[in-house]
């Protein structure tokens, strides 16, 4: 990963190793918070505006540059903005070379396979930028939440995780990794939100309330989750997301100095053509 | 195909069919023309924007409905403007159920399959749109210009393509073919730009040279090809082309009443949910 501008602003966002013995609390983590918004909520949104015309700039050099892969992966519990972050952030690029991937529950065929087999089909090629919409790290909240696999076998997928990021970027790919934290009264919010809006009632099935029963269960999954898989190469970040428009903010600062700092280019002409008059 | 608004305007730019022993003959459609647009360069660019931001709105209404498929299909010769369409019609969805594929030279296991194998995959899900820039058209203009097809095998492929569009339809796809038609000094001129701008010099590959060398050729394959496979569940929209704005005014115009025309709704909320308080 290399430094970005906003580093100093991003350090007490990116997960806290726990003393021995202990784990990594998300309470510590405040959701209210709004690091990246100086100012007041509608010169943030015009900010997120302005940030999204120059994701999309940079977005098109990238495509252009072809040496860099990016993979974008949002996590978060039901209604805590992923679709609204990938709206926001990319609603100025071009579909060319930006692909988002909604991951739902494996089917029977992914489910004949390693849990990572459909992630690797689906990761971004040369010049490519994918944002993951949940991802392979359900894989260690699902199945731990539900008592399906245990300590062992989940300690063994957050290493298998982490080689497998590793290679990644060893590869050419920058991978940014974002929690979308909010609390629980604003997940109430927004679901019962999704219940009285005939235009938002798509968005909620019933099993989404059965997991929010489970609301401290995942909370501690994802604690635990965050300390095993925030790497050097891999880092996650903790997106303060009550507000909606800061959470767009800081995640959008940070891909945008992301793409800023690859030193892209625009790849010269092919020597058999260059200077050519076409007739 | 149901009947647009702007079927109308439209009628003179679908392929005619040649009569017996002739072919079509696409110096009878003006690159120059601008059916759609009725004020100035200016206004049309305006109109194009208002545009993108309606296909954003019923896009987002497409994706919660999740009863119908999208599939827009661009083909013209290079610099024809299909990555600018891409990029000035969906400029303002959101990547979430737009997806744009980018078709080029088949691979080694591409090529070991026939050539819908690649196609298909590629297919609108439900609630989802897909842009190909290319497609299987390229197959039946490419190996004719070449000469590794001949006249038999090339009708045996409009038929086969014709049945696959043909079940595509009757499974939930709407299926718009736009042929982005532009003149060879037109053509001349764009690629003059990407070898004389140093942000376009990766556009252009010293084959796209050798391709246009045989303008005549594909101007003649393009001909054979809107005549044999534009159906009544899939016609062919021939777009002048010459001028960007227009050409972006009538795709997007035609995607908007495509849209538009097929009743979408926000799905109700599911009854085991309906009128719940969450706690």
């Amino acid at each position: 990963m290399p430094r970005l501008p906003c580093e100093k602003i991003l350090a007490p966002w990116r997960p806290r190793k726990p003393g021995k013995g202990r784990t990594l609390d998300l309470a510590d983590y405040d959701p209210d918070a709004r690091p990246f918004l100086k100012g007041d909520t509608p010169e943030g949104k015009k900010q997120v505006e302005r940030l999204a015309q120059e994701i999309d700039a940079l977005q098109d050099l990238f495509y252009a540059d072809r040496r860099h892969k990016l993979l974008v992966i949002l996590q978060g519990t039901d209604a805590s903005g992923k679709d609204g972050t990938i709206r926001h952030i990319l609603a100025r690029t071009s579909p060319l070379g930006v692909r988002a991937v909604g991951w739902r529950a494996p089917t029977a065929v992914e489910r004949d396979h390693d849990y990572l087999w459909r992630i690797h089909r689906q990761v971004p090629g040369a010049g490519e930028i994918v944002v993951f919409n949940r991802s392979h790290y359900e894989d260690v909240l699902v199945p731990v939440v539900n008592g399906e696999i245990g300590g062992e076998e989940t300690r063994r997928r957050f290493a298998q995780i982490n080689d497998f990021e590793r290679m990644l970027t060893e590869t050419g790919t920058t991978v940014l990794k974002f929690l979308l934290h909010i609390s629980s009264e604003e997940q109430r919010e927004r679901l019962q939100a999704r219940l009285d809006d005939p235009r938002k009632n798509w968005k909620l099935v019933p099993d989404d309330l059965t997991v929010r029963e489970r609301w401290g269960d995942y909370q501690k999954a994802y604690g635990a989750l965050l300390a095993a898989t925030s790497t050097p190469w891999a880092p996650w970040t903790i997106v303060p997301a009550n507000s909606k428009t800061h959470r767009n903010l800081m995640i959008a600062t940070v891909v945008r100095d992301t793409l800023q700092s690859l030193g892209l280019r625009y790849p010269p002409a092919d020597p058999a053509v260059a200077g050519l008059r076409i007739a």
